[in-house]
Formats: structure tokens, sequence, C-alpha cells
């Protein structure tokens, strides 16, 4: 007995799609949804293929994913091959079965079921489907809803198909992001000799005052969706290597993730003025890689949360936790935006698996989602 | 008219010596000083040439110095070649002008005029002399004073030709260094991904506040003859290079120049109970480059001040500033040890140059500190 969910899972799975190399897993899932009557529009950019696809009018629902996967690792600490696609006890074992071949199987099965109950759906399906979300995600989604929203699309609803669960399938949806920004911090002084400080301004010794307060500073205590936005140093770097040389520059590289509570451009005010008052003297550079994103309580978080309730009798956790995903671009549309997917505990790493009775639930939760907003 | 100081330290910077090769000048030096009636004991090690010579017994003054160079740097700026000695407007120019072959020539002058007017002088007159004071320093003083200590030589006063003055030769005498020592600190933490601090633990964040107090610390308040001693930072890194990794570890090297009201046992201790203090899990090496020492009034630097002021009508100031010099290593004999040389304004640097007449003082103060302490 052959299930078609699982089925289409290993016929993904078995396409090596590094990033950004789709490998043909798109012309598959375009294959299917041409076949139920979807208009096909291939938004390709730079090295990145990208596809945008729609079947009705109206009120729309977007499933977005990604085709790419990330880099196998060490092969031979595989049990299978990890592009031969094998299930042992149940659980369905490849590169990307997690990550997200899985639910993007679980969305296609999910639309041909929907369509053939509902051929005159009253509202919009949609995919948005990348094939570089691991990587630069450059020419990605963000390229995508850039050419969507310069020609006014609507998108109302949008279900990502990342894996969001933690035990079970549905046991956690991501209804938000986190923001993440970085900042690139040199502190100047004057390089000398360790003998003649006087002649020197040692810039590592100026900052530290000004590093310990920001590292200890409470940016705010988060709120009912989100934890607190936390700061972290991830590099820093002075000297020349000798034990005699004060150095003259002082790089320190942190990064925020943000709550709703602040914005990018509190952030960088309230940095600013903790380095004036420190009177550094100093050059900073701001890099923005998402602006927080949340979808509180709405027709979509309500649709999720009844589909999940439906099938697995678990109520879903709503979290906003971890790092950021392609939710950050699409939420920039004005849709509603929710992170649906199987159990993560396995993604990015060696022997990546999925329960083969969870991709299975889940197409029965997409497809659920899908009656309640657009049949 | 030619004059022996200067006819010497030309031929002796005519040999272009770069640590830790000699070149030909220690032979030069053997050569006069075998004439006079001097033993010669070479003492080599390693890559490293080195003499110890005496004449008479007693009470012993040695002369200390080094026959090697640093590099020349970019060649084409140099108005003469900078093994080709010049005079030009009264000043000699060349590497090691200063630093130090023309105190060796003086040394060596000094020393036949001194033997001429007292052939049957009551002390011991001796010659300490490397190759590698400018580089490495491992093969030179320190194991030629290692040797003698073995054996118990005495070595009462010990002058050493570092060019010591600032702008007239004998304005400045060094009667002590600072001691230099240096921290290698590794402070430990866990490896994260900046969106699940909780699960890290960030090492930088951890160590500011004590490398704040770190460098706010006074660690004395340096007394008649030393600055306060000075801690600096030379180099710190952490991180991976990614801006989403939180670092599992932070190096910090720092440097102290310490004076004779510590020691470095002292700094350490304090070292270690400001980072227990802070609960830091560390560890840490400390290299000890040299001990701090101190020739306070004496016979050796009243001989010095009367020599000096006989000569330039100048009082020489007593100083401790400044690097290390091969003085730390003669001082653990118990010797008096006392620095007069040139004018070290061009020391190290593009045309090097002394002063001739700096020269031909020099080398009379040299001498009457003889007549002095072992006439
Ligand atoms: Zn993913
Ligand atoms: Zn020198």
């Amino acid at each position: 007995m052959t299930c078609p969910v699982i089925d289409l899972a290993q016929q993904l799975i078995k396409r090596p799609s590094l990033s950004p190399d789709d490998a043909g897993c798109q012309a598959i899932m375009i294959a299917r949804l041409k076949a139920l009557g979807f208009t096909i529009e291939p938004m390709n950019f730079g090295d990145t293929q990208n596809f945008w696809a729609w079947r009705g009018e109206g009120k729309t629902l977007a499933f977005a994913g990604h085709t790419d996967v990330v880099p196998v690792g060490d092969e031979s600490r595989w049990i299978n091959p990890p592009f031969e696609p094998a299930i042992r006890d149940g659980m369905l074992f490849g590169r990307g079965a997690a990550d997200m071949k899985g639910s993007l199987a679980a969305m296609v099965v999910a639309a041909e079921r929907f369509v053939a109950a509902n051929p005159h759906h009253r509202g919009r399906l949609a995919f948005l489907i990348t094939s570089d979300e691991e990587a630069n995600a450059t020419y990605g989604t963000v390229k995508v809803v850039e050419a969507l929203m310069a020609r006014q699309e609507r998108l109302d609803y949008c279900l990502v198909g990342e894996p969001s669960s933690t035990e079970r399938v549905g046991d956690v949806v991501k209804n938000g992001r986190r923001g993440s920004m970085t900042a690139n911090l040199h502190i100047h002084g004057v390089q000398g000799h360790v003998a003649y400080p006087h002649l020197a301004d040692n810039p590592v010794h100026r900052a530290l005052p000004a590093l310990a307060e920001l590292a200890a500073t409470e940016w705010d205590q988060g709120n009912d969706f989100f934890p607190p936005t936390s700061m972290q140093i991830a590099n820093v770097q002075a000297g020349t290597g000798s034990n005699n040389v004060i150095p003259g520059e002082f790089f320190v590289q942190f990064n925020f993730r943000f709550s709703t509570e602040l914005t990018d451009e509190l952030i960088k005010q309230r940095v600013q003025a903790l380095l004036e008052k420190h009177q550094l003297r100093y050059t900073i550079e701001w890099k923005i890689s998402g602006q927080p994103f949340l979808t509180a309580r709405g027709e979509l978080v309500d649709a999720v949360v009844k589909a999940v309730r439906h099938y697995s009798e678990i109520s879903p956790t709503l979290e906003t936790t971890g790092g950021t995903s392609d939710g950050r671009f699409i939420a920039q549309m004005g849709a509603q935006v929710v992170e649906l997917g199987p159990v993560n505990a396995t993604i990015h790493k060696i022997n990546e698996c999925v329960s083969a009775a969870d991709l299975q639930l889940l197409s029965r939760m997409y497809q659920r989602i899908m009656d309640q907003l657009i049949a």
C-alpha cells in the first residue's frame, strides 16, 4: 500500500538539491499543480529558481516553502545515503525529509485532495516556492515578494511549511519570528608600544566599560508572544599578535534578536547613545536581516489551531522563538503568516528523518486549513 | 685628522651584523682587547656569538653591549647605504651608529687609553658582548650570565652601552628598568546559536566586567625611581567569524610593565583573585620576560654622574622608563648596573645617526668611570 505524500516526498528527496540548486524538484511540483489547473509563473533571479502558482480568485491562501537542502555533512555517518530515501520503523530518512521536502509533498497532495473535493473553491490557493532559503536567501522569497508587491498582488494568509514541531506534528506552530540585526562596531584608538602607554590610546581599555554595560542591558521584557530581546557579542578582535604593541583599533560584532516591543531604529538609537555616553571614537554599520513579525489571533491562527486539534487532539503552542525564516519577507505583504510543519529534532543533522505518519497527518491538516479559509 | 673612536665605529658599521649574525664585529673587538692583554673567552650558544674578556683582578667593572643591529627597513630611503658609514654635519650615519656600535667603539678606545695610563690597574676590567640583543635574546647575555654565575664569577659594576640619552650624551642614564610579564588568558564558555542564548554561555559577556575592572585597576603608584606599574591589553580574539554563533572561548593577552613596588607573584595573585571574584572559568599562562631591577645611589651611579658632569657640565637624570634591556640579566648577578650611551632619537629608524662629538665624549666618560672605580 502506498501513500501519495510519502511517495512524493521520496521523489523530492532523491534530487540532491543543495542550495541554490533545485535539481528538478520544482519541475515535479509544477507538473502536479499544472494538472490541477494552477497557473504557473517561474520567477528565477540570479542563481535561484523560484515559482509562484495560483488557482482561483479572491482571498488568497498561499503555501510557502523551499526545495533546497543544507549539505549532508560526513556522508559515511548516514545509515542510508542522504539522497536515497528509506523508511525504517515508521521514519522516513533522507536529507530534506523534515526540512522541508516532507512538507512540500504534504502541501501538493493536500491541494490535490482539496481541488478534487472543491473544484470551484471560492478563494484563491497559491504556492510560493524557492530554491534558496538555507543559504544566502538573496534571490529567493525576498525577490518574489518584491515582484508580487510591485504589481499589488494580494496575499491574505500564508502557511509556511518549516518544521515547527518539537515532539508531535502540530505541538508547536510559529505565529511570528523575532527580528535580527547585526552591528559591526570599530572603536578607534592610537597604536603604540606597551612601554609607552601615555603615547597611545588603547581602544580595548576605553571600550570595556561601554561593552560591559551593553552586555548587561535589559532591552525589553518581551510580551505575550515574544521572549525578551537578546543581544549577543559574536566576534571581537584587536591586536597585532605581538605582546608589546597596544592595538590601534578594536572590532566588535554583535547581533540582536528583537521582539515587536522594539524596532531596529530604537535599538540603534539606544546603542549609539550608550557609545556616546562613554565618549568613544567609533564607526558602526548595521545590517538588518529581518524585521520581527507577528500574526496574533485571527482567521489563519484559528484555522491552524482547529486543524491541528482535529487530527491530533493536542492544542498547539504558539511560539516566536528560534531563528529567522522566509516568513519575515512574506509578512511584509500584510499577510497573516503561520509556520506549521513536522518535528524539527533532526533537521540539518546526519540521518535527518521525519515520521511518515506525521507527514500524512500534516497533509490532512493543510487540507483542513484550505477547507476553512477558501473552500 | 682621524679619531680612533669614529674609526672603530665605522669599521663595525661596515659589517652588516643583522641579529644574530655578528658578521665579524667581535673579531675586531677581540683583536684590540687581546693586544691590551685581555683574556678572551668566546661563549657561543646556539646561533649566537658572545664573548667574555677580562684584564686584572679584584673588583670588576664590566662593559656590556651587543654587536647585532635591527633590519635596515626600506634601503632606498637611506641617504647613504646603511652599512657604508658616512659623516655629514658632524653626524655619523649608518645602521648601528647609535645602537650600539658607536658605544662599542667608545668602550674599546676608552679601555686602550685607560690601560695605557694604568697598566697595573687595581680592579678588573671586563667586557660582556653578545650578537643577539635585538632579536630573540635567547642565546645571548642571559646564557653568558648563567655560565658566569655557575662558576661564581664576581661582577660588581656593569656599564651597558645602550643609547640612554635624549638630546645630549649623558643627559639621561638608566639606573634600572621595569619588569615585563605577559598573561595569556583563555576564558571558557559554551558555544551556541545567537537565537538560543539560554543554551550557550557567552564568555565575552561573562568576562567584560572583569576586564573592565582589570583595565581600571591602579596597580601601584610607582616610587622615586619607577613610574606606576602599567597593564595593557595587547590582543583579544573571540568568535567564529559568523554573526549568528555565540563564541565558546575568549582569548585575552595582556602585558604588565611593573615597578619594584610589585613582584611577578603579587601581580599574578591580584589578577587571579580578580578573575575568581568574577567567577570566570579560565586558564591563564604567564610569561616573565624580565624582573624589574634598580641600581639606587652607590659607587657606580656616583661615578657615572661625576663623569658625565666632568665632560658635559650637565647633571644626568636617572630614569627607569622605556623597554627592557640586557641589564635585566646582568642585575641578577648582584652587580650595580647603569646604562649610559648616546642619543637614542634615531635608533631602529631609517638614517640612524649619532653625533661624532658625542661618541668622543662618551669614550672619555667611560674612561673616567674606569679611573674612579678600578684605577
Ligand atoms: Zn527550512
Ligand atoms: Zn641596543
